[in-house]
């Protein structure tokens, strides 16, 4: 693969990150790339920023113009910066501060021995699909956002119950009384989903779930869907405040009683690559701890 | 028993509430009773009174006035009276709209054959014990309320995670991160504690449940403690935003990040009493339609 | 479609079943269909068989000879035949004994009206993919058998713990102390999988769902896969008692320590076809009361 | 507290368990003890007894004659010996392999300061209370068994429906079909029941806690009741075969269709001792690994 231009994503004013950054941009110079730096970094990147010259510019310009983002964070830094990313034709690669993490899986030790691994193209590659989610009063589209985790539709306030149709296929499946729903990618799927007591999907898999929070009949369950299945909620008239949607527990819209919101698989996908040897199973293992028995 | 003063507790402008109303003034009027009602339905009241007058007052006199309140509505409506209700020395008893409910478990058709059981003292009679949730910003008690069903942990924003320690009885039990935690009594473990996976204890047990909300180690459980350890909730003075504490979700009140909560039994008791034939079982059973077999 | 020949499979000796047969000879025959009938009622089938003769004939021998099975009874009746039909091309169909199956989903009272759809082909039809289960110890197969619903891997005896090594792709998973593991295919995700806390998956999705019985490790949670990613499971040397292999609760297998077992899609499917209303969203929530609210 | 007499208890052939015995043989001889030890060694025990002698004896004969019992073993060995020693005036104390259990909690390399403290009476002392199951054909008692951890109510086979009626304090709750019912102590809370869904409760409780196995009903619950409830299982005539009781998953009795099971509070008590800073919370978190952060 050759990787001319290369994006750095990581947040600003932490050490680790700025650390893990510049033995990233070294590295890329060494490899003659062009380094493109997250713009948050402007005015405050105190670290060495090697021989050659470093460009700041935003995760939007990083994605219209690199073939390469390296992400240095946690799951939720990946996820923010997956949103936007998954409209370019990029690939993203996420560095962790020490914890394994599910999109960031290359160890901040490591970063030497795994770029040689990207740029020899010796990777494991996959696409992560997303979800759109859009809110409509009527026919008139309000707003649209996207989600590589999740979208959930909840009340604005906590333990507030609140009464919605699910749609699924343009099949009605059931009127709810609950806190709310999530919408889970199986990249989502072992996030917020998982702490409600969603399944684990396998990343492969191109399908959802459905998680309810806290519904009021006890026998609702999670559901898988396929994942080109159009999901429709219809915000009941009688909720007396207003509700939300989240994607990714970062971008929050408003809803009015009587809105309906259409979620269904966005069309662009996230590159994601990972280390040689990535194994998905290891990564659920460390992070679930499954190896352990209890008593 | 004599019950000389008689409060009558409902929803104003609600039709079936007043219509059981009017049939309960007129029953308790035949029996010579002073009846107070709830001071919401004082310029709207407009079903027959009958012959004798009726007084209007708020649920606080009616508490320290009468020795019986009959409350009309679901559960919901009983909460807020009971709160107030519990700090008296007074009976209280529940008319439901024609769905059984766990603490309204009188049949608006079946009222006069009540009133009787009730006048008779052939009734099913028990104490719920309700909870107190204080906060503190270091020795300051900053304020407290109680409640009936559970006392809940939570951020003011859905779906965004927090940080906090649990003690039991002086005793450090976690550090949790997760959308918060329920604290629910023994009448409160059929409510939202139940939505979020806590067990039912049965109405006598001088027991809590303590059901974390979407927590993010997966190993977390319901734990189920004795009602006299006091619990105590330490907010980690991490946590981004405010959180709140809810009692019976209809009270909110604000914490700060490094404030602490303590959740006690109060001293006062709700004096509720049921049906001659009441059996917790039945109720249960009915609501949560146990005796359906699905396949 | 043309069905020369149909077979009628039930349960003998079983009055409702034996009528709804009946109703459907007679009905088979003004087709001038060759009717064969399940060889159980050889014996005893003391209903009318019309004006034509009908053969008997084994569940194997049906599904040679017939374009059409009808299945009288429950679900677990239909998991019986199903196993054998989807050797052969062959629509099955299934007629249920008052209560909607997911899999018998024509009322006993509604015969007539959709044998018509049959036979006009104005139906929905779908395929439904079974699971092979097979034994070895070493690579010698000891033995196989194929599960419509779930295959189920336990402990001869209940209650006792047992280790295995979970595989999928040829992927090491987990090692699992527990009761066992359910491998359920959307068929039976909403069987006994769903019992034991598993999701539910919609017929149309290619895919599995695993299910820890019991689990020791607190943090385990069902997994949902590709059902074209084969299935491995090795017995541990150290469980001290033998285990077994289940198919639909109905067909079992025993292993000894140290054999392992390989789950994989089946190369038949089964044809099912439903009225042409068909909705599996309405069978699910009558099945599951999901239009029921609880408090 | 003066410990004339000390019996010793372990699995025989485990080195561990003997060299951990043989710490304590030399401890308990050095204070002048008289040392009975498990009759299971008599023919194998090689390591070093010491000076003085030691007498073999079974666990009753233990119970009988000593004042102090000493269970070298996880928490499995402990409920063999607890249910023997709780008919017994003896003081009870669990010493682990290695690994902390919730019955045995003194460490191996922790035996010498901690038999000071027995000694000494600096200890944390507790009363954990075992159950009594039952079985009737009618009147008539067929056989009856004690549990420290749980009852379970299952059938001979895996994965098989029963059917049977759940009585609490001779009141009818439900009729399940199911696979059985887990009716745990708060020491059984965090064993086999754990594993099912069921709540932990803390030790001090006097309260059962009833989970339902693989319930066909969805919104069964797990139910906390009082431990003073007797507990009645009424089998249905209908179990095509036999079903079991299991205490501890040690001890089975088989029941017929028809039976009837009662579980009940023993009058014994298992007198445990704990070291001085014995905290419940501190095993809770290490066994379930609390203090883990996921993602």
């Amino acid at each position: 693969m050759t990787y001319k231009t290369v994006g750095l994503i990581g947040k600003a004013n932490h050490t680790a990150t700025s650390k893990s950054l510049s033995v990233i941009i070294e590295l890329l110079q060494e490899r003659q790339c062009e380094v493109i730096l997250d713009e948050r970094h402007k005015d405050n990147f105190t670290y060495d920023i090697g021989k050659g010259s470093v460009e700041f510019a935003s995760t939007f310009d990083i994605g219209r113009r690199a073939q390469l983002a390296i992400v240095v964070g946690g799951d939720g830094n990946m996820l923010g910066a997956a949103r936007t990313l998954s409209e370019f034709d990029i690939d993203v690669v996420g560095v962790n501060r020490g914890n394994l993490g599910f999109l960031t899986d290359i160890s901040p030790d490591d970063i030497s021995r795994q770029l040689t691994h990207i740029f020899e193209n010796t990777i494991y590659r996959e696409r992560r699909f997303l979800l759109q989610a859009s809110i409509y009063t009527g026919d008139t589209l309000k707003q649209s956002n996207i989600a590589v985790n999740e979208v959930v539709l909840h009340h604005s306030k906590v333990a507030r119950m609140m009464e919605f149709e699910l749609y699924v296929g343009g099949h009605y499946v059931f009127t709810q009384r609950s806190d709310g729903l999530i919408i889970a990618t199986p990249t989502g799927s072992t996030a917020y989903s998982l702490s409600g007591g969603g399944p684990i999907l396998m990343p492969n898999l191109d399908a959802l779930t459905l998680v309810p929070m806290f519904p009021h009949t006890l026998s609702t369950r999670p559901v898988v869907i396929d994942a080109n299945s159009d999901v429709m909620l219809k915000i009941s008239e009688h909720n007396s405040e207003d509700v939300q949607i989240s994607c990714d527990s970062q971008e929050t819209m408003q809803l009015s009683p009587g809105d309906h919101v259409t979620i269904s698989k966005n069309q662009q996908h996230l590159n994601l690559i990972h280390p040689p040897d990535y194994n998905y199973f290891n990564v659920l293992r460390t992070k679930l701890r499954w190896s352990d028995k209890l008593y």
